[in-house]
């Protein structure tokens, strides 16, 4: 019974966070705002949170979990060719910038979010995150089968990198902001030209 | 006289702003601070920047222009091939790696300010940024001499992002954080696979 009620507070303020994450951004999340929007004093949100962090850390998780399902319905690469392992990691990418563009405040929360004690996020944490450069393990893993995998899981996560550059300042109203249209062209010619690049370098290796 | 006084000031703040930047970041920049670091009152700092934007710009000018003499002794691309083209692709990527690196805070106060009233910054400043990217222009002209300039000038701000993407990420301490030669290494992969890729496009076109 008292598990219940905690279950369902636990609900609440994670849900009252999201939406404040979502329509003002991280930096408008405030402990004592949350604690009144469920109803309850301060001290409320501690009994089933041990701090903010883990709060936020919830609502990313979310967040990540949001994008996976995002990915879950691309086309999936069955014909397994390199043509296809190529298209896939466009349509990755294409992905990435449509969530973003769709979820901005959330998305940058993913990026922004610090523990209060500068240290690392949890293991849990880490892992979701692990998980999601899977996704784009597996089309590489069809452009290059010749590196180890170690390298591959490195080269993943550079890619991902180089795609969050682009939508990160490709969406971002200051240095490199582009219509909609154009930055979708962008980052498919960019996202290409990569695969492309990296199955010739295979050839050459 | 007054001039020169005026100058004076202006170039203190500058530096004492410019040190704060350095050492500590952008969001522990206080006019009240750099006032009392050169010797004035708060209404000395507005007889020389309108605000603190201004002075701000001023430091990012700097900074800008301090990672272009950086680039100004990077090997000139003499023999004009595609080749060259394409190592000078790739040291460039490598040289705002470096940059980044060794003046961190400095280079992340170039993302992070944004002017006080939501509005662009003034065009001389865009002007200043714009003029960083005819250096990859350049490189590009040669790989690319099929694409139309427009075309070009896109491009080459695509792929900054997308180097900055890795670098930011890369140097940062919590999602893809990698040891220092690693990172280096993996830019110059996937730079070099880029060029390639986008080499292959043109003959594909």
């Amino acid at each position: 019974m008292v598990e219940d009620r905690k279950g369902k507070l636990r609900s609440a303020l994670v849900e009252a966070a999201e939406s404040v994450v979502a329509e003002h951004g991280l930096a408008a999340l405030r402990a004592r705002d949350l604690a009144r929007t469920v109803g309850r004093a301060l001290g409320g949100l501690y009994t089933v949170f041990p701090d903010l962090d883990a709060l936020v850390l919830e609502v990313n998780r979310r967040t990540l979990a949001l994008f996976e399902a995002h990915v879950g319905v691309l086309p999936q690469d069955r014909a397994g060719g390199r043509q296809s392992a190529l298209d896939a990691l466009v349509a990755l990418a294409l992905a990435y910038l449509d969530f973003a563009a769709a979820h901005r405040r959330r998305w940058r929360a993913l990026f922004e979010h610090r523990m209060a004690d500068g240290g690392a996020p949890p293991d849990w944490y880490v892992a979701e995150q692990a998980r999601l450069f899977r996704h784009v393990e597996a089309p590489l893993a069809q452009l290059r089968p010749d590196l180890p995998e170690s390298e591959r899981a490195l080269l993943a996560r550079t890619l991902f990198s180089a795609v969050h550059g682009m939508v990160s300042l490709g969406l971002d109203e200051k240095l490199v902001s582009l219509p909609a249209p154009v930055l979708r062209a962008q980052v498919e010619t960019v996202v290409a030209a990569l695969g492309r690049g990296l199955i010739q370098g295979r050839e050459r290796a």
